[in-house]
């Protein structure tokens, strides 16, 4: 929670599920524009993809609630205004462990009963996003200069993500769209592991001055430049989707037209009979 | 108004708009899908149920008024200072009630003139929930930090119905969104509630206290599992109506086969003789 | 401008120009729905309309600028700070015009030249709205806490105006929508009325106390009284035009049916000859 | 930089940039209705000029990176802390060009590679926009009044022009909302150089008090006013571009016609012998 691994697991999770999102919807982009693709990716594929996710996401969660209730135990050793103070922290960790879990269950039912309306994930994704910008925004209360920015920021980003989702509630499977929300997932899992190594430095001696404006300004900078490293890796994706689907597709095609050959060698062989 | 009472009446009208609107939408949701249904629950029975709706509506603001007049009574034992202000709470609660019977005004009037715009409803709900997050904003003057913010999140969860509302105005009857409002409007209802037990609780020595920080941030938690209460309430509402659903047109089958088979016999018997 | 006439007379105007619209689109609505109206207004009657508003529109805003020139020739009787905080002031309400005479030219070019694109008149209106409520936030320096939130709920009246306009910007014209645009401006209108009254009683004795809070509270009561009464008005509207178009159109069709009348007696009078 | 032709070389390319978007916008739009102009304009020319957009927008960035580098070598005669600053300054323009490179490179990439995603470039300049926004948000710290007023409407411009780019990315080709783009982005070229002149000025007796607030109020005209101005300059660029396309369209047929002409008159001459 309230230290190093506290940031940057979260944020590792965020990331990665952003990196899973950039790929899986390029690859969907990738497959639309060449239809012979579907014989490498099929639609249930997809939807296998869906459900896995979700019971990913359910998985995560639980051990995360399973992590926090651990640490809640060791509380004992403080004061009691300080013990009030980390319970009110769990609880904050909590309720976003929940709208995640809910996200993950959500997935599982929508994509296994036919008759509820898939929306409804978009929707969960869109109230786990913005209920934990709400908690993140309420979540500085009396810290630092810095360490108040840096959570706003998280908060923005994710709350960035949350718009995007909600838009997306309304557009039909729009690929820009998608890799935007999966740039800004990738940019609050990144500012995590970031605020992490600000407020929780290794080296005491490179600790950050936390009052200090002027690392405000930088921050706004690490901030954005995390933003276009996010496109940088979304576009390597991209190639790297694009050049494996040509790939697998052209040595499928070598191997249809050998057993195309084959077949007429067995052919001419039998007229030769 | 400005007591327990106050603050737990409009919290259970509210609380039971939302439940009674996620039913609403869910069968007709349900319906939708399930094409023999309509042998069950025509158009006409979602009409009626819109007129009723409004006449309610209508029914419970008079009452709400009336209920105000006779507070307003009472306060020849204050001084005028305290007099002056609780004429001006009773103006704000005024208001909220006028735009609330312009709804159920507008809902009877657009269902029984044909010639009226439907989404003129819609319109007359946004204005509600909005004139009504705009009063809450401005009802906070002087209060201690949990009441300003307890009335804060009261006028955030209805403006968010309010723009989920403007929102479906554009929308084609979309479910996802109504349920979205549905349970915005739930959550404003318990929140109401919860805001009751914290300002006015009944047993003295266990009262929160208004002026610590660490309450405001308790509060956000209760806040964010409310809402998620209210989709926990939502699915629930939807099995049920499922089941139901299902059930009723099994047993109308059983019933038409049996008229069938009746038939039959009748026939048999008839060829018999 | 800063007297009770300068907040007056702007009030009018914007009352009377929302009411107009609101006859324009319950007029437009009704015609839409009678087809056989088409005999009595035609769409060349919409279209000469327009252009007659967009040269009212122009014409009063040089008006305005001409009157804003005469008060400034008054301000050589002050001291030289009090001259140049009225030189600002000038400027500021002329901008205002400026970007209504740009409507009003608009206006009148687009429904004249085929070739420009129609919806810039609704960029047009959106640009000064969005000024009008910039000119208005930024209006407000050293004014006392009562003055200072009556030009804010200008400033909003007239951005949620715009806001409104923009957003008819991408639909096509939606009776409610237009509607809702017309009761904001009456709204603008109305509220310029009563901050004249507020800020230049006529009786000194009555003049409201602008450092009070429990005003700003009773303040936001009227406002959105003043917002119910523009509806109560557009529904009277409602009702008047709905029934002078059909009282008009069975007059029509009583004369028109005398004239058939008329001439088949006349063919069987020549007949009978 | 933080000097007046630090400010004046962006204002400038911004202004050219909304200069050159309206002019191709008005002349597409006029294209989109005269059908016989596709002989002048082909499809094929304003595909070359996107193409060169990008080239001259990402070269135009990597002069501004080069020259941002020479800046910061002279930092060497300034204080540690003042050095520090002028870093973090150089980072927050380092950013900015970083976002209008990226958006440079994917209009490139966009027009050659047909497989990419169009929309892909509305997101990368609704993305430099919004940067560029965010930045100059948080550039204002320890600034005087009208410093960070002035950085705040450019922010403000900026912002906007990137919500109607993000507006623009959901909508098809909507040549007024391109025209509301491209003159923001001209007002916020005007503002970086009024901003200049605010800042640095050249006569120093008639430098601007920079923590007066009626300076502030002044301001808002003058920002409006460049505002209205944008709209004359796309009027006359809008009368200028018709006329051009008609007179060519004009001249084209006279030599059609002639052509023609010459074609009838060798006829009647080959007849003639």
């Amino acid at each position: 929670m309230g230290d190093f691994s506290g940031h940057v697991l979260p944020g590792t999770l965020f990331f990665v599920i952003g990196l899973w999102w950039s790929i899986k919807h390029i690859l969907k982009h990738v497959c639309r524009q060449q239809k012979r693709s579907s014989s490498l990716i099929t639609k249930k594929f997809f939807l296998r993809a869906e459900i896995v996710e979700g019971i990913v996401i359910t998985g995560v969660v639980l051990v995360g609630i399973t992590g926090l209730y651990l640490v809640l135990g060791k509380r004992n050793q403080l004061s009691e205004k300080e013990s009030q103070l980390v319970l009110i922290l769990y609880w904050h960790h909590f309720v976003m462990y929940v709208f995640f879990a809910m996200l993950g269950g959500t997935k599982i039912l929508c994509f296994t009963i036919r008759s509820l309306p898939v929306s409804l994930v978009k929707l969960m994704l869109t109230n786990a996003c913005f209920v934990d910008a709400f908690i993140f925004h309420n979540h500085t209360h009396g810290r630092t200069l810095v360490d108040t920015f840096g959570h706003q920021l998280l908060s923005f980003a994710i709350f960035l993500a949350g718009l995007v989702a909600f838009i997306e509630f309304f557009t039909k499977s729009n690929v820009v769209l998608a890799l935007l929300r999966s740039s800004l997932v990738m940019l609050h899992g990144m500012w995590f592991c970031q605020v992490a190594f600000v407020l929780f430095p290794k080296n005491r001696d490179h600790a950050w001055n936390l009052s200090d404006h002027s690392n405000v300004l930088f921050l706004t900078v690490i901030f954005c430049l995390y933003y276009a490293l996010t496109y940088v890796i979304i576009g390597i994706n991209y190639a790297l989707v694009t050049w494996l689907v040509n790939w697998r597709l052209s040595k499928l095609c070598t191997s249809e037209t050998q057993l195309l050959k084959n077949l007429e060698q067995q052919e001419e062989s039998e007229d030769e009979m």
